[in-house]
């Protein structure tokens, strides 16, 4: 069992990290007797976790409640919020009502949101059950819920506190899924830890077949990477955790353009670190052999590394305007100086980034027959 | 001119108080040149000033847009909130934009609430323009819309940079308006300061006629006071800020049940501070010549002190229920116990509850002949 601890004042928490870590559920809980919960799950998760949960909740003295949302990114929305809020309201819960995500990103983000403003700010726990919200979205804090005119658009800094990340969920989820979350365990690698990133080149394989050692060691590596970003950039004020959103936002233009989740959020940020990455080797800040290691890891990953063959380069721009990273409407991008190292370069032009995109168009039509 | 600082760390703010401050508003606003902001303010006051204010930013190097929203409190919804959002992202406002709320109390939550939400929180500035707002809503972070199930139930604490009161707002507000200012004024004096009180006692006529240095004396010593609250206990954890919510749980259901904006906030808390009153006395902790000073003093600020007639005691506690003082499921009620102080009830009995509202419910039958 691995356990680190996100350092941010008064709000740190614990993530445990292990197999098994459902069946004693209670032990890794920050809750006490007669403490009220409200569980916040989706339509797939509920009928294989939710019985056996409440009952061992139960059993403790706890009460529980619980709130079904349909599955999916296009789910992520003020409608679901809303939803949540008519379940707490109706069953009276107060102040101390503790909600509980269990499921991925999008319940992740929703019942940190819903968590964030009800009431004006309730406390909350992640049980994060894909691979990728357990080495990325459940850790940190960012809640919030999509807007027509733009993904996250909507939301709030409100950290959780405790993070249960048990490996067992990732037997049950389809190889598209978990690739998806590999998307962001190889962002952590080429902004932050070029060792990482070899240790990535040797055990993908292993990864993939989801042998429990390798698992754990990228959960851990990841977690201890995200977790050092936010004890000092809690909210993305100084300029180190702006460089978690590499590959984001070209990826956040590809999921609005093609309608959320129809490509997986992760999908979209490998395209997206490969186009940031073509952008750096235009600013001839980053050589294109780097290039090709993440393109040659993310297609050993099975994740796409060129855009949807229906976007055109100009369909990406207004969305990427609309994009949180345009500071008084000047585009500012992470971009990669090497494997291991970013930076937020402040004004890349559109032409540019036309060619970026278009060096992950032409590549695609020619060769991707990735099935999306 | 008064300047009061709100001390929360590094939320820390200034409130400025004077006449004329809208003359000359660039002198008071924390704003830098080619900083871009956003006026939300409401179709009453938006032909009055916003030309004004936005030709003297404009002249000043600073880019203004606007949102003019309906005027009054059944539009203090998420409804509102999303057409500021669609405002803000339609014009590609990033994370440095600053919004100011120009108007009342439903302003003023509603801009903040946004400013809390849009892209993870950006800053915001308040200029209330009622003297609810200027003596209370515009201080102390607690921003929100309303909930079909309940008032102020989605919200977050978010601290302006900025609070500018400019008196001269007052000089065109309704009397019913003002009077319903005057109720959280007599607020603070019931639960924090007797010797306001008496101040009160001398001084309602003076400031009914809106003398400016009563109404500039009065302003600064509700702002004083609430500053104090603010900064030891800004989040309502440490049980000072919850005194503020002294007759807001009897006028909330007040509020909810007849239709949001149909009583005015202030005189649904003035009768609620009477319901609390009584429920003291049955409580035997607070005396019958305290509340006949309350009831004297609402009285010639032309407020009511019954409840609506159309209102059975029974209507108010499932609102009462709902209201955020319910921590696990049990009453939690602010209640008198003299002038100048008051507590945090845990458990008031509904049999109590309803004996309370009813006492102000006869003499509503029998004498309450104030215009609604």
């Amino acid at each position: 069992m691995e356990k680190i601890t996100v350092s941010i004042g008064k709000s740190s928490y614990p993530i445990t990290i292990a197999s098994g870590l459902l069946t004693n559920l209670i032990t890794f809980l920050p809750l006490e007797q007669k403490s009220t919960v409200m569980i916040v799950t989706n339509q797939t998760l509920a009928p294989i976790f939710l019985k056996e949960i409440t009952q061992h909740l139960n059993k403790q003295g706890i009460k529980v409640n619980n709130v079904i949302l349909p599955d999916g990114e296009k789910y992520k929305t003020w409608e679901s919020i809303n939803y949540i809020f008519n379940e707490l309201l109706n069953n009276l819960h107060g102040r101390d009502t503790i909600l509980i995500a269990l499921g991925g990103g999008v319940i992740g983000d929703l019942t940190g949101f819903a968590a964030a403003i009800y009431q004006r700010g309730i406390k909350y726990i992640q049980i994060p059950t894909t691979f990728l919200a357990q080495v990325d979205a459940a850790i940190g804090g960012k809640t919030g819920v999509n807007h027509e005119l733009g993904k996250n658009m909507i939301g709030a800094f409100h950290q959780p506190i405790a993070v249960i990340i048990d490996t067992d969920f990732l037997l049950s989820l389809s190889s598209r899924q978990f690739a998806s979350g590999i998307a962001e365990v190889i962002k952590y690698a080429v902004i932050f830890d070029e060792q990482f990133f070899y240790w990535l080149e040797q055990n993908i394989d292993a990864l993939i077949s989801l042998n429990p050692q390798a698992l754990e060691y990228c959960i851990r590596r990841c977690c201890e990477l995200k977790a050092n970003v936010i004890s000092s950039d809690e909210k993305e004020i100084r300029g180190i955790r702006v460089l978690l959103n590499f590959g984001h936002t070209f990826g956040h233009a590809i999921e609005a353009y093609m309608g959320y989740g129809n490509w997986l959020h992760g999908e979209a940020i490998a395209v997206g670190m490969i186009m940031a990455a073509r952008t750096a080797e235009h600013l001839k800040i980053f050589q294109s052999q780097h290039t090709n290691r993440i393109i040659a890891l993310l297609q050993r990953a099975k994740l796409p590394v060129n855009g949807p063959i229906e976007m055109k380069a100009t369909d990406y721009l207004p969305y990427m305007q609309r994009d949180k990273k345009v500071f008084s409407k000047k585009m500012h991008l992470v971009l990669p100086t090497k494997i291991g190292s970013a930076i937020l370069h402040k004004s890349v032009s559109d032409k540019i980034l036309v060619a970026a995109i278009n060096e992950c168009r032409i590549f695609t039509e020619l060769k991707n027959n990735i099935q999306i």
